[in-house]
């Protein structure tokens, strides 16, 4: 394709987008797909082609075969997991960004795009009321980006294991410790799997709306510590993926003191972009983190209107991620690295390249301005507590857990009346309701389980979701919870 | 920014885009930015914005303060590291993919990019010609995409060391030992650090060509066995990043049949792309990849004509990766995993959440078909036989090893006359050569050492590389060997 067949395509493509986002914005087609697993081998050819095929052909078996099977994140009715961040300005960033193809290892291999990185972090940072040590500009701290929040707290967790070995050289592996709580996202298990390392799951409770407790930590450190046990790291949750709980750093603040060897990641891959709002900074503890954090990851990508990926990873002190992750063969040597007046962001991370994802979050921050960070983020939030609120004028819906920002979890729950049902019976109840909201296609919703109830999240995020999405949502709620209910009556008067 | 203003700034992009390949095209700037360390934070504000701005004053200040602090991996007179892809179609390919904004973990997060990842990636590998128990069509083996080829490499040695712990539960962390060559990338010893283990880099020797030998794998794996230590794994590279040497598969392949517990991942991040090709499939060891190898690994995104980053893993059986990466909590289960119909592909690699690759890869393979990909490889591999002829026919330069490929190592080492120069001063006399090539913004080689001799890597590969570039390049690094070599004899002579 030459230039000039790319500009033409290159058009269509903006085109297409352009009616992709009107079609969501009208809710033209489900947010879920229609397609059952194996569509789309049937539908393409078994391999490449010999010869090179025109572009448009090519763009439209795009539209034709692809774009039926995609669940759509920038739906007004996606409620599942957690949104998946998008806006134009970081499309347009990222379509900057891949027309250089850089892979950005070195100061030398972009200078732009590990400068622009160095300063717009810095501006996120301050955005978020982070501290000046976790700023890339302190010259001690930094911020990088990261693939994903799994790979910024498994980095977190090399990173303090190498700091806990070149204290305690003796130390086993099979004696350290990663501490996370019963709540904390499977990416705590899976970083001790892929470093062969034991986790411990602290236990957090209902009472405490399954908040990490201090008390908790405490006695769990010191049986530990009589079993020869080395807790080098804790990964506190700002924001669980169950139920968007927040662990209690002010109380784990005053136990870490005791034990300096256990570095503190604050995880807060959703919930920390809310700190741009200084009314949820008290929840989010950001006063905590400023203190005691060694590391603190949040995802642009997530609630943060930025095109996936873009996790930055914020540290207080940089040499706790080089010491643990540079190393420098000849070919990768540089006058400016070698002569320390640069980043070389490789020895921040997992891999050798790196996307360029800095424009992007430049293009956003711009564009929006904190205050449409801050609107956006209020917008959600309120329209979560909307939803709150007709679970709570329901009789047919209980919230398992308190709401948090912008997440509900809930679960079928009859108000009591003449017929109870069993609290051993819920569970199935609520299965059997969740398989009927998977079978609507016109909303999307993912289930959990908390202290052993099975319950259905509410999340809300997309930034074309408006009070009529959450209300309609609340609608199909009601009917399959009503379809559900006489079903389930059914199936117990007929045993 | 609502959806007309995004259709109005998306055009621009576009255009700006051809403008800068029209630019590229003619050289109209040189290939390493001018700018210093630091340059661009006394041109940016010191924080984001209060108030959003205009989409078109955000993307003036891209061109004028984010595009001149680039080195340009697409100009034609790049020739360091090893090239990055590009191609129109992977644009667009990533273009439409970035406007789902799509996280993909599951086969439900969106049934296309799971599906088409499968497909494409089995195009792939019939097109490199690598043996059908590769294949995701297989049902055994399969492959997904990793973020980088150190990714993958890292992402092997894990599922390696989970396969030799599983079967030997006794084994001790500190007797496991990866093995790499002293020729592997920093992916072996960064992979060691990330996860606490040990490793052995072979010896490799100046006469083999710096590739590992069968004999050299047996004596250390007997070795080491004395020692009680464990090697699990064995990273073999197909074309280093040095020198572009390959690591002798077929001799080793008569080894590793002795140690079935020995691991076998091979590394052609780079020269893998040359599969396409089959004259060079037997350099390349693809049969011996097909007989040993329990993973591969080349980048799309290096000589593979597709945007950063598309770093396939191949695997001959699937359950390698998910015994040691699945784990799966209630908020991640589908009904569609529960019922073992579909991939989720985050259990394949470290991350949750994952790019979406497979729809640029797709527009790449389709828009160049087989023959696209085997014309660029060849162009670029006679490219860098047109710089062997200039280097042998110089009575300046001498090759330090054969060339491989696309990439010549050589260094600036005058042809015996009345004034020899010793040695020893080769390599000081080498460094203010390059020192010199360096400083020349039109040109971008990168330096490296080969048994101790400091010397400089050609490595071709910019789609827009032609004939006159590269002997433009020769004729640069002549001027400048020619003035070095005089400043050199001063120096001597002022001794």
């Amino acid at each position: 394709m030459d230039i000039e067949q790319f500009r033409k395509a290159g058009y269509q493509a903006i085109d297409r987008i352009c009616d992709y986002y009107y079609s969501l914005q009208q809710s033209k087609f489900p947010v879920v797909s229609e397609v059952e697993p194996g569509y789309l081998k049937p539908l393409l050819p078994s391999a490449a082609p010999e010869v090179g095929e025109d572009i448009q052909v090519i763009a439209d078996d795009y539209q034709k075969f692809i774009v039926p099977g995609y669940t759509h994140w920038q739906h007004p009715s996606f409620f599942a997991y957690f949104p998946a961040g998008f806006s134009f300005e970081g499309l347009l960033g990222d379509l900057y960004a891949s027309s250089v193809s850089n892979p950005g290892f070195n100061w030398i291999a972009s200078p732009s795009c590990t400068e622009l990185e160095t300063i717009v972090l810095d501006w996120a940072a301050q955005m978020f009321g982070l501290g000046p040590a976790f700023f890339n500009s302190s010259g001690k701290g930094g911020a990088c980006f990261q693939n994903t929040a799994s790979e910024a707290a498994l980095v977190a967790i090399i990173a303090a294991r190498s700091a806990f070995t070149s204290k305690f050289p003796d130390a086993k592996m099979e004696q350290l410790v990663i501490y996370t709580t019963t709540q904390t996202h499977s990416l705590g298990v899976k970083a001790a799997m892929i470093l062969g390392l034991s986790v411990v799951a602290l236990e957090v409770k209902r009472e405490d709306n399954f908040s990490l407790r201090g008390a908790t930590l405490r006695a769990t450190l010191e049986e530990d510590k009589q079993k020869g046990l080395k807790p080098f790291i804790l990964i506190a949750t700002v924001g669980t993926t169950s139920s968007g709980a927040v662990d209690n750093l002010a109380e784990i603040k005053e136990i870490v003191r005791d034990y300096p060897e256990l570095k503190v990641h604050v995880d807060a891959a959703w919930a920390g972009m809310s700190l741009v709002c200084p009314e949820y900074r008290d929840k989010c503890y950001l006063n905590e983190i400023n203190e005691i954090a060694d590391s603190f990851c949040t995802n642009f990508h997530k609630w943060g209107l930025t095109n996936f990926d873009a996790s930055p990873l914020w540290v207080r002190d940089r040499s706790y991620l080089t010491d643990a992750l540079d190393f420098t063969p000849p070919f990768l040597r540089t006058a400016q690295g070698d002569a320390g007046t640069v980043i070389d962001y490789r020895n921040w991370h997992l891999g050798l390249g790196r996307r360029y994802r800095s424009v992007k979050l430049w293009f956003v921050l711009r564009g929006y301005g904190i205050e449409g960070f801050q609107k956006n983020i209020r917008k959600t939030i309120a329209l979560n507590e909307r939803f709150v609120e007709h679970v709570s004028s329901s009789s047919l819906f209980k919230l398992v857990a308190p709401p948090s920002l912008a997440l509900s979890v809930f679960r079928l729950e009859p108000k009591p009346t003449s017929e109870q049902i069993p609290e051993q019976s819920l569970n199935s109840l609520n299965e059997l309701f969740y398989g009927r909201i998977t079978a609507r296609k016109e909303i999307l919703l993912t289930q959990t389980v908390l202290d052993g109830s099975f319950c259905i999240r509410f999340a809300v995020g997309s930034p074309r979701t408006c009070e009529e999405h959450v209300d309609k949502a609340f609608e199909i709620l009601t009917h399959e919870a009503t379809l559900a209910l006489e079903a389930w009556k059914q199936t117990v008067t007929s045993i």
